[in-house]
Formats: C-alpha cells, sequence, structure tokens
C-alpha cells in the first residue's frame, strides 16, 4: 500500500488544496477543521496537502481600491491571490450565519474574483461546515451558487454537516476536531476532492 | 391631496426607513438608490423618512470582540445597532458580487443579528438592486433566505432589479440615478414597503 | 377563555386555511401533518378551520390545456383554482425530494399562478415538513422562493423541520402524528400564521 | 479539421446526451431547444449525439407504484430510467415557471433518483433556458441545487438564459430557435458539455 502509494508520487506531483476558515474566533471550529485536515493529509492522504490561507486580515472590498484598470490590488490582497491562483484545489470550512456564509468568507471569495482573471477559476473544490441543527447546510448551498460564477466544480458527495451542539461533543474548547468519526468522514471529503480534481485536469499535461 | 395627507399623518406617525447601502464605491449605484429614496420621501411621500445607516466603518465580525455574555459591542456596533433598532421599516440597495450578496451588507446583518434580541426582528423591508442582465436578482434571492432567520418581512412586489450596463442610462458617474422611469419605479417600491410596515404594525397601539 | 374566545369569534369571521400535502403515498407523513393539523384546529385553535384540498388528481401543467386566453381551466383545476382563492391563508405540507419540493407540490402552485389573477396573492401561508437530517429544509427554502413570485408572505417563526427517522418516533405506520411534542410545535406554526394572516387583513373591513 | 474530427472520433467513442424538455407546450420553446442542439449535434459537433428523452407520459411521482423493496417501477418509468442509465450526460432544457423548475422536469428527476442507485450519477450536465427578463435564471439555480444530491456535475459557464420576449425573435410560433447568434451560443454549450463530460470520464479505459 504505501509503495503504491509512493509509486503514484512519482506518477503525478501533490496537489496543494488552498484551505480557508470563515470565521475569525480564535476558538473557531471551522479552523479546528482545517487544522485537522492539514494533520488527516500529512499522516494518511498521500498527494494532498493543505496550505492553510489566512483570510482574516483582508480589507472590506472596496473596488476604489483596485488600481490599474482593475489590475492592481492593495498588498495584503495581492498576497491572497498569489496563494489563490498557486492552488490545484480548495477547501471552504465554511460556517453559517444566519442562514448564509459569513462576511469574512465571502470578502476573500470577492477579492479573488477581479481582474481579468479570476483566481478561483476552473478547480474543484469542497466545503466543510459545522453549526446548529442543519450543521450549516443552508451556507454551504449559497456557497455553491456563488461558485457557478466562479467557475468553481464542487463535489457532490460526500457532504459534511457537523452538527456541533449534539452529544458526543466534536470539538474542544479551542475548537480541536476530537470525534474520530467525524474526522474520518472529513478524511473521505479530502480523499473525494482529491479522486475529483485529479479528473478535472488535463489528460495529458 | 395634501390636505389629506396633513390629516393621515396625524392619524399615524411618521415611519423611519433605516437604508444600508452594501457598496463601498464612492461612486456607487447603490448609494445613488439610497440618496434617491430619500429625496422621493422627502417629496411625493408622507409618513415616510429614510435614515441612511452607514455601515462602511463596522469592523468585520468576530464573535470575540463581544463582551458581556454576547450582550455588548464595540462603540460602532452598538451605534449602529441602536439605528437599526430604532427603525420601523428597512431598505437594502444590494449589489449582487458573484452571484450573492457583499460581504459589507452580510456583515451589517450579522452584527444586527446577535446578542438576546436581534434587532432587525418583525419588520417589514424592501431590497432594491443594480446589476448585470439579472440586474442583482440572485443576490435579493439570497437576502431573502438570510431575511428567514432574521425574521423580516420582505414586499414581494413589485421588485426592482435595475439592469445598469443598457440603455438608456440609469445612473451618471457619481452614481446618481438620472432615469424618470426607474425613479418612479424605485417610488413604488417605497410606498409598497410604507403599506406593508403598517399592515404589519399593532392594529391598536 | 372561552368567553374571549367567543366574544372574538363575533369580531372576526374564523380564518379559513387552504392546506395542502405534496405526497402522494398514502402513509405519507405530510398528510398526517395535514390530519394533525385539522385536529388541533378543531380542539385547539378557535377562529382557525383547516380545509385539506387534494392535489392528487390535478393533471400535469400544461399551457395548452388553458382556453379562452388563457382564463379557462380543465374542470379539476377550476375547483382547484376555487377552494385556493376561497382561502385566507395557506398550510404547505411540503415534502422534501433531492433538495427542492415535490413535482405534484409544484404542479398545484403553478395551476393557481395561472390566469389574470394568481389565486395566491397577498395571503399568509405557511410550511411543515418532515424529512432526513434536515427535516425538508432545504426544500422548504425553495418553496418560499416560489412564493415571492405567487405574493405569498410566510410566518418566519416558528419554523418545523421534523426528522422523522430520528427516535422518538414522530409518526406510526399510517403517518398519523403520534410525537406530542412535535403536535405543540406544530400548534404553535398555527397559531402564528393565524396571527400574521390577521395582520395582513385589512384593518377596517 | 475533418480529418481531425475523424480520427478524434476513432480515439474516443461518441458521447450520448440525453436530452429533457420540462415544458408539455406543443409550441414550446424548450422543446425548440432540444431540437436545435440535437440538430447542432448532427451538423457540427462530431462525437456528441443527442438522444431526446420524452418526459411527458411519466406517471407524477408516488412511492407506492414502486414494488420489490423500491427496485420495481411502472413500465414507462422503467423504460425512462434505462435511457437516463445509458447517457453519457445530460442536457436540461428547464423553462422557468414561478421562480423555479416545471413540475414535470422535478417528477422526471425524482423517478429517476429512486432505487439503490440513482440513474443521475456521477455525470456531466448543462442547462439551457428561456423565459422572461432572467431568461429562466432563478429555475435554473434550483436545478444546480437538486443536483447535488442526483450526483450530477453541471457545467459552469457557458450559462444559456435567453429573454425570450426581446427583439430580435428568438423562437417562431412553433417554438423552433430562429436566431443564429442564439443558435452559437447553444452550440458553445454543448461544446463545454463535451469537453467537460470527456473530463470526468476515467482516463484510462
Amino acid at each position: 500500500m504505501e509503495a503504491m502509494a509512493a509509486s503514484s508520487a512519482v506518477a503525478r506531483p501533490t496537489l496543494r488544496v488552498a484551505a480557508f476558515c470563515g470565521s475569525l474566533r480564535k476558538g473557531s471550529w471551522h479552523s479546528g477543521l482545517v487544522r485537522a485536515a492539514e494533520k488527516l493529509c500529512q499522516e494518511s492522504i498521500p498527494g494532498l496537502q493543505i496550505d492553510h490561507v489566512d483570510i482574516s486580515s483582508l480589507p472590506m472590498f472596496n473596488q476604489d481600491l483596485e488600481t490599474g484598470d482593475g489590475e492592481g490590488f492593495p498588498p495584503d490582497v495581492e498576497a491572497f491571490r498569489d496563494r489563490v491562483r498557486a492552488a490545484d484545489c480548495f477547501l471552504f470550512a465554511s460556517p453559517e450565519y444566519n442562514y448564509s456564509i459569513t462576511a469574512t468568507l465571502k470578502n476573500a471569495l470577492d477579492w479573488g474574483s477581479r481582474g481579468k482573471k479570476s483566481c478561483w477559476a476552473d478547480r474543484a473544490a469542497a466545503i466543510v461546515c459545522a453549526g446548529g441543527t442543519f450543521g450549516g447546510g443552508r451556507a454551504s448551498l449559497h456557497l455553491r451558487q456563488v461558485g457557478v460564477f466562479l467557475d468553481l466544480h464542487f463535489i457532490n458527495k460526500p457532504e459534511l454537516h457537523i452538527r456541533g451542539y449534539e452529544d458526543p461533543p466534536k470539538f474542544d474548547a479551542e475548537g480541536n476536531l476530537i470525534h474520530a468519526e467525524t474526522r474520518e468522514r472529513l478524511r473521505q471529503v479530502l480523499l473525494s476532492l482529491q479522486a475529483f480534481s485529479l479528473k478535472l485536469q488535463p489528460k495529458e499535461k
């Protein structure tokens, strides 16, 4: 098994997953999900590597901050856009606030969409979320709609909507994912993202 | 007619409409829509008064900024919440970015929703937007979904989705609404909002 | 209490709620919800009366079946439209199939919308549903979007999304609602629908 | 060019597109779109072939019509399901009724989703629609949401939302597509569907 993984790592380069946390709270479940994804990739998913892209300090989107015919951006935004462009696929850890996605996440999505060429286009993506009774499921459908315009290709299955307030506990007070079964579900999401991303890549390079 | 308006003004107090512009751009069409609404109320809609609530300087929502068991907020946010609470109904001038509402507007909606008692609950609201081929119509449907949780009651008709890029021009370079027919459509939205808001108020005070 | 109800019954007529079941299955949970609502109104909600409108035998919508410039309809459809028009408000028992509403329900909504004057316009409505992990919650949001065009005013709260597969059982094999707590939640939905419907009626008749 | 097409036809088998019209009206624009797609494939898209699947006579979905533990279906439904299963990808000509998809289309989607194995899963799909000011664009977003559960992979671009009531005319009285520019846009949709469908297929067969 490990030999196979090693040989397939020769055949194809590691996929870089740009991962985003839609919450600014320090003990956020969603940053916990990004950390868990990072560890899962390191430990048990050869060929997949998480790049956690911090979106907490981006300025609020304002077209007046763009320069040079809409192709120049504030330094923080340029750096963010470079990392989006460099990614092979995307993981959104997306909380649900008031039945939709957060302003923090929407702001990052919008900055990345600007300029002559969107930074998001034509790559695979997955959404993971935690919340109340729907586990963030309404927000994830809004994010999918945004993805139509951004030209993202979301995996359909499995979906991961974690009911965070029900027993057994899924997260500790620092937002770390502590529930083995949920961790395995997250792993299945990552494997599905990897497989879909490989499908979408050009067949011969 | 004026006599009637005056007498009805005795019978019922003026309704205050808190109005929000979802764009930060200086020459925004949506701030132009708020200004046009303000003027229309002053000139031709007795009993309705626009209070333009600036949401451009609110910090990005972060639960860690809340104090006192989630009932204390940063000063800017407190001031914002007071004005939301004081309103009788709401007007959202809501651009569409990437098939959804803007981060700026979502951020304001989220801040207003916090605490034991949401500041938005149980009041009438209307959406006006301008955009490309759909005139912002996909974003307005997302905003309606957010309103389910916030307990907003949106008017259904008329809808105002302005195709901003088609002739004749609707806005000048400063974002001022310059198209008489669109101004009249905006006026019909405001009249519908007024009528719906009056219906929703308790029958006897 | 009964005296009050009696006196208010003098002051205002009983509201007729046209209720629709979106499923054709004989032992459907959703027809069980309509029956439970009927009984609740009879037993404990003075001033509210359920009229279960059977939509199972409507032909599939086809514009070619309309006659007389779109104002004539097949007999079954005419009868259906009459009952929709006669209602003061609406209750939709709406299953979720594949993340949206059922064809059966959509078909009824579409037939009622035809002609110069929609049969649905300007009345209050409520949705109740039962399903899997989201309890039908995605379908109810689609129904709300349809309601924007039909000019329905949905109550926002409380929402009733019943997770039908979790213990304790909510329905028996015939689809009867057997769970007291869920029955009380349904009662709260009906009370909210009644209150909202009264608000929307003209203040003086 | 023809030589290339011929040689690529050797390299890969023709893709069969099951195409569905969501309207029952005889002169429907949407059946006109399916006919136009069929002709475009024959004339100018080597490797793509339309199979128009008639969904007009399917019974309204009713779980009680299923037999054998949910794996047996009425004959019409079985025949429909066979053709869905046999397709390599899908084209939905989807009208918008009351801001959502039609009952006719939803009914077909639901029948195809039943049984242990959905007939739709894991294939590419495209939506084309014609309508009023949004050209059916709200319905297409509902269809995309249904596709999440059905495990369809919709192309994102180009979108084809035809404003059917604006000049120049797009369809004649029989629903035939008569507008060259729109026909070219439809062709681009089909080419995008073909390319996406090929990407999603296993790399080595």
